[in-house]
């Protein structure tokens, strides 16, 4: 990996305080190094004037060789899915707070990255989800998601009925509140909280976890990566569902639709300091070592 | 308890096929033996001649010293909830299907009925709950629920957070998809879905069920159903949630709102067949005897 | 509470280095405000020379009118059924780690005592499980516990069965490694492991929480605390099981036994500094804030 | 595969009253069809004349391009870890109860042993776990595991502990009641009792499950086959602890004992009748469809 990153992009969480000291504290010292540096929408409106070239989150990753996050998990999860596509490897730097995918602190972003512009860092694929809502023989709405498709009620009056295949093989009617196919990634995430396993992150593998299962015996799936998922909303015209992608993007079922999910075929290229350890950011934020 | 009953009402699931030939049946053998019969709007829907008086389930509840309920368990809840204030005794035959509430089957009606109205039969006390909610002092909303109240976010895209009191005493800020106010009677139904325990029918005790909490470690709390249950919704004003009793009624909440839940003055009174045996209910719809 | 303790007798936990300068600071504080200080014979271990009396639990628990634990919450297990029977009440100071039952820590213990010892404290009681275990129609062992009575496979290579009744109504045959009978103080101990729900410390219950149940829908039960539990041991001659108090004594038990639990006449008195907050405990140890 | 099966090994479960008649049809069927067949000791013992040969299953697994085994799941765990390293293919007959590894009905035994000596069957491959106990750098014991490698205290009394590294990288040190270390074929037995996911039977991972953890944050860990699990016994020399291949074997620990776990370079050859659906032995067993 000797050959750096020399055109590198800055995405950042939007309205954050925190933010803005840490662009300047990375557009400074990349300057100082002579890494050209281009900025997404939300990372320009930091800025008073127009410095720094500025383009879409799409663009930005056809331009450059590598995407530096300013944010927290949750940044990092909409970067991903913007960038998965062009192969553009993403580095997270948190607001001061571990994140599983922001692993930098803001105050060891110069040793890092003169490390990381050295050639010297840990490279790792993750894999994402691709979710199709097709209504009528018709893809009518498609998501990507780094951590979790989440397909739910809307109305809380009543569970949601999905019949669950794997691979054109009949898994089960699930009656629930909803289902998570999680990625490993999102296996630390909502996932748990609805009693999920947790995956080692590059694990071939997603979960499919119920929320709150009529059937207790209705317990979280692991399945291959390469399965592919699909799942038919029952029920009469009054229910209603959603599909969620890593809880930031939301779209309105009906009874009848199907939604079809696999992997994505890209995956993320997902940078880290030499030496990270998955595991050590897990013990910590679980307080495993309490 | 040798008074027996005299005026009866009947309470019906609506647009329900089985309904029909249940409530023919009964108020056949009703008549036979001398008993006055009344109907509710939906018992009412399902005769095409008025030859049975009709009124509303409230002053049902007045006018009869026996409601009986022809449905699954869910007809019973609504029932319950109407017919709680006044006292009124409830007996809920089924359709088919073992019930936890409604536990005659259809074809035993004249059997049972011939012990019940003979003054034969187990009288159980359920307690129920009353929520109000509270927006900028004034109460704008109020409920009861035989099973449960539920604060439950709306939109999926984020947990709520609930600032959690028990008789004034902070318990914590719970952020979850929702949280599952539970009375024993519900403690089979959803509350179990979300990973609560089965509290025997007359326990003195609500369960506080969190949906899907952030923190794995805050797990269901059992309290004394005396207690004052104090929920504030925290959060900006884009955040949404909603309160559901019983799975039934659903009102939207705003941050700020603050929900009391105490214990309805009142307890369901609840008939049925000698030897009753709550437990053989449970073995048979858990399954526990496989 | 204007009448104060006049005659306290000191508990220690064993061959603990941090125990001797709590008891010195204890037996020095207390000499000069002119109480008549006793020591259990594992307080006595700590001092070279005999310059205070010293005897049994049993005999401490009559000559006192209150006594101090000094160790953990494992310590105050141990005092709590030692004394429960004779009501003498019981203050728990901790060594340097906060515990459900210990709540006063080394460096408050002046203050404390003085407000204690003016009658300004909170008292709380608990509820202990009695069991008896019946072998031919005679009680072969029996035992006491503050949080819990546990049932358990000896050997690992098989489940257990044990035959439940609660108040001579068969709950189930249950298939699982062991079966905890918790008190609300144990919901926090081994039951919470096992997958049991929290109970307000005074409700008035006890929770049948099964390990590694073979049938998913074996939840925990809470039943109330008037409940006889009656447990069989079912099974061929080579399986092995055994019952355990509070995690402290063990016995072995044989295919046929049967175990008798009720809750013990007699409640533990525990002393609480005033305002005590047993919710404020609970958010610290289980990082509810966090 | 059109080379089918000319010498079959029959192994059964010991003492049971249903297996005499299933191998008396076995026997007589195979023999119409011209099929040398050879008995393990068990099976031998249903036969009061030796009329068939009979060897060990370490020779059977030689002699046989074809196992049958005739029992329950418990049977066919121990007939694979007897025959996985020769790579004899397993067919499981069961005794009237639906097995996940024996699939078929002893009614079904002519229909289904036509096809498959037809070549018309679908052949599955499972992985199996090896485990090493190492003392003072040697190691002292070692078995292998079709469903799980269990290290479980011993005495009721306390937890144990262990310090659990995976490809020696730590992970935690846990403090539980023990921990299941579990194949996707072993994820629907006792790892599912203690709160473990179901795995895909052919995915390329194994299941890391605490048993009833003092962190409730300890959820299960799902890891590549591939991995290298270690796990070191921590405690004073009153701790005991033992290891449990498939519920079977055992054998005591030490504190200080190194128990290394891996996948068993073979793997099993399970043989099911063309069209078999894993799924649909779950929906059975597990009361999906319910």
């Amino acid at each position: 990996m000797n050959n750096s990153f020399k055109h590198i992009g800055l995405i950042a969480k939007l309205d954050n305080p925190n933010v803005a000291s840490t662009l300047m504290l990375l557009t400074t010292d990349l300057a100082k190094r002579g890494v050209s540096v281009t900025l997404d929408e939300t990372a320009a409106s930091y800025f008073s004037e127009p410095i720094l070239p500025q383009c879409s989150r799409h663009e930005l990753s056809q331009r450059c060789d590598l995407a530096i996050v300013v944010g927290g998990d949750g940044t990092m999860l909409g970067a991903a899915r913007s960038l998965a596509e062009t192969g553009t490897p993403l580095l997270g730097i948190n607001l001061g707070r571990l994140g599983f995918l922001t692993d930098i602190s803001p105050d060891e972003i110069h040793e890092r990255l003169s490390e990381i512009l050295a050639g010297q860092y840990d490279e790792e694929l993750r894999s994402l989800l691709h979710a199709e809502v097709i209504r009528d023989e018709k893809v009518i709405h498609a998501g990507n998601a780094l951590n979790d498709v989440v397909i739910h009620k809307w109305d809380i009056a009543r569970m949601i009925e999905l019949d669950t295949t794997i691979n054109d093989r009949f898994i089960y009617s699930l009656r629930a509140d909803g289902l998570i196919i999680s990625t490993p990634t999102g296996s630390t995430a909502y996932a748990l909280s609805g009693g999920g396993p947790i995956l080692e992150p590059n694990l071939p593998a997603f979960i499919l976890v119920p929320i709150c299962p009529h059937t207790l015996s209705n317990r979280p799936v692991v399945v291959d990566e390469n399965a592919s998922i699909d799942l038919t909303v029952r029920g009469s015209g009054t229910d209603q569902a959603q599909i969620t992608c890593d809880g930031q993007t939301n779209y309105s079922l009906l009874p009848g639709d199907r939604i079809q999910i696999q992997r994505l075929p890209h995956q993320l290229r997902l940078i880290h300091p030499t030496g990270h350890d998955h595991f050590n950011t897990m013990r910590k934020k679980l307080r495993w070592a309490e």
